[in-house]
């Protein structure tokens, strides 16, 4: 019988770190590999399921996971490299003995073969293609017939399914007689004669019901089918939305060709946060464990943008270098106006990326949302007018200087609520993912906006 | 029998529009509410899910909400609550009809009661306790005995259980016997004699195992145990990182109390990336169903924080203000600077606070993370400063202007890389939640010491 892990923290009190690799077990096992110890590594290993495996694969140095592989060898599991990130699995599929990453592989169920296969470069698939089954590599390869990130990548293709007239008692004997059920499935779809779903049965329900009930008469109330060209984002809002366990998937005919699971959702749903939170910031697709230079080559392009924008910011304060000769206290103050707009329109534009994520901002509501905005860009920047009024005028003792930032305040809120609710619409409708480059134009906005306004201002009053 | 609900896009082209409500439905529906015509609204909504009927009253002003639903009335079910946003909820609480209101609750499973009462008032609760059963309102009160946000407020109470001992002959006699089996099952939870959970297994291999078959034979590979009193954000984690389809819940001496599914961890674990993406951007909980006062209660302390520190750096530029007066070009490059170092932290911290999210960044690795870090800023540093170099001396003719404003520039973006990684650690290490209030500290750290190595070099080179 298998024995469970009980989780690390049973007796410790809640804190942040459940779950988090033991810093002292982590020690261990790369003393382990710097004595060349196999047994000892194999040990310290035994406990830990593949994912840790995977994480502390990833928390280690290049060279220390080159030596843990090699030392490790043939205790190698498929599923460490399933949940391997993406950045070091090409260099751990590279660092295994071929014999050892065909077993590995052949250990996969088909859909995380695909899933590997995907993130490595062509030149690799052969190899992993090779240590298949016969069987296994037709699934395989039919999978990789649908577009990346659709359905069809993502479900399995083994579904367990029931004309729509049987009863309880004849899919428990059909289930009963057939050897090749998947690992893991917890409903029965039922298909009409030409194989299109029409409806699902928990497992559970089966257990319960006597064995002459029609499955029709159990089947779910909430049941979506996808569609196998769906893009896999919008497979993780349906199950997110409609709380699925499973759903079936169809090709363009409605025929039944594969089952997702929330599983399979979940990761997808997690993926996609991490995008576009990752995305929000101006850094692509990135891990602890990519190099300088990797790095370094994520974050450039959007720090390159970045330059063009304040250097078009620059420009603008350069029509008022004069100004600015004349009433420095201007260079002091300017960035606070520039800060407070970028940062109200980060607010404004981070909820509506949330909500266009959410499907939760949509045609209906999108006038409501940003006279909504512009309103709360009025209110804070008639709250911070005022503070900022009372600063600029105790601080330098100007009497205009203060009307003058207290007005650019306003109009650089009300311009920041405004561009940052309505550029990711716009940038949406345009089939640009808006949590990738909202950030960007929206601060450029309020930068421009706020230099141009204070600036502009000053000059007329302050000269 | 239930009819599915074929996804609305099944013959439309893959588009982003998937699941997203039908613009000209929600006008109709409105429009029945305009006109009074019950039947016509009730025959609007009957296609639609419990979960885009929440979305639809969130989407619709106050005016119109509380007339659909005074329309709706009778029609109104349980689920709807359980789907509306916390901030709307109170609000739909009060406009049911008392007798509705009671009928809707009492629909409702009790772990989704228990997340109705969460977000109400107090003042709220005895008006929903009162609705339900007396075993419901014991299995309620006893879920509300546990801290908020902990594995106890997230299970259900309804375990399918079974002695290690008995085969699946005898666990589908008891259950065909039993009559009060949850709605949603998907394991059965093996015991000891003291009730401690000891394994897995699914209805699947129930399903398709001989009779004869003792059940710890097939027990799954993976089996976590949640302690009652787990904070809900490591149980997601949990079930994200293990792939975990249910978990048993044990109470403080082991004693299995209930279990989690793995619908309720992705619940949390989109509600934890919501308040992850909504904290660093310095919004707090917030929907778009907020009035403009509530969303500018929730925007201004971050916008007060942020003016603190744009204050900060302004005092900072005071310092140099005779720099300045003698120097406009100062004034003209000096947000290009800080702009840049903002850029780079941000994209530091916002991988910083992922990886401690996903326990990717620990005590084992945090040393490599910085170095890693400070070398990114190095090179991205010397490239923007080549770049600004020139963009400087060409634009301004100063021949030192061009070396001040790269030096500058080096400085800050490793400076920010150290910030960016830094600060989270430092601020989790503290309790503090790294996403809250990261942002504000490593952009301040960036603007002062962009402007002061910048106007610092500039004095000291260009007079």
């Amino acid at each position: 019988m298998t024995t469970g892990t009980v989780t690390p923290d049973q007796d410790k009190p809640r804190d942040e770190d459940a779950y988090e690799l033991d810093r002292r077990h982590v020690a261990a096992i790369l003393y382990a590999v710097d004595t060349d110890d196999r047994d000892q590594l194999i040990e310290l290993m035994e406990p830990l399921h593949a994912a840790d495996i995977a994480d502390l694969l990833e928390q280690i140095n290049t060279f220390d996971r080159a030596r843990l592989i090699r030392l490790y060898d043939r205790e190698f599991d498929g599923e460490i490299l399933s949940e391997l990130d993406e950045g070091i699995r090409e260099e751990v599929v590279r660092l295994l003995n071929p014999d050892v990453l065909a077993e590995a592989v052949r250990e996969l169920d088909s859909d995380d073969v695909v899933d590997l296969l995907e993130d490595l470069e062509e030149s690799d698939h052969e190899t992993i293609l090779d240590a298949l089954e016969d069987a296994d590599r037709v699934a395989v390869e039919q999978a990789l017939a649908y577009p990346e990130g659709s359905a069809g990548r993502l479900m399995q293709r083994e579904v367990v399914m029931a004309p729509e007239h049987w009863t309880v008692g004849e899919v428990i004997d059909f289930m009963r007689g057939s050897d090749d059920l998947p690992d893991q499935f917890y409903h029965v779809v039922l298909v009409d004669p030409r194989l299109h779903p029409v409806g699902n049965v928990t497992l559970g329900r089966i257990m319960s019901a006597r064995r002459e009930v029609p499955l029709s008469t159990l089947a779910e109330e909430t049941f979506q089918i996808i569609p196998a060209d769906q893009d896999e984002e919008d497979v993780a809002y349906a199950f997110n939305q409609y709380h699925l366990i499973s759903a079936p998937v169809v090709d363009a005919e409605g025929r039944l060709v594969g089952v997702i699971t929330i599983d399979d959702a979940m990761i997808v749903l997690d993926e996609e946060h991490e995008e576009d939170i990752l995305r929000l910031a101006g850094v692509g697709e990135s891990s602890l464990s990519d190099t300088v230079m990797e790095t370094t080559r994520q974050r450039l392009p959007w720090l390159a943008v970045n330059l063009a924008t304040a250097i078009l910011a620059s420009l603008v304060i350069s029509i008022f270098e004069s100004t600015i000769a004349n009433v420095v206290a201007l260079a002091v103050l300017m960035p606070i106006v520039a800060s407070m707009g970028g940062n109200a329109g980060t607010q404004s534009l981070t909820v509506a990326v949330r909500a266009l994520a959410t499907r939760d901002l949509t045609g209906s509501n999108l006038g409501r949302v940003l006279r909504r905005e512009v309103m709360v860009g009025l209110v804070n920047g008639a709250v911070f007018a005022v503070v900022m009024g009372i600063v600029g005028h105790v601080w330098f003792g100007l009497p205009l200087l203060g009307p003058v930032i207290a007005a650019a305040m306003v109009v650089n809120l009300v311009v920041a609520g405004l561009a940052g609710a309505g550029i990711p619409v716009l940038l949406e409708k345009a089939g640009i993912d808006p949590a990738l480059a909202s950030g960007t134009f929206v601060t450029t906005v309020t930068d421009v906006v706020g230099f141009f306004a204070f600036l502009g201002l000053a000059s007329v009053f302050l000269l």
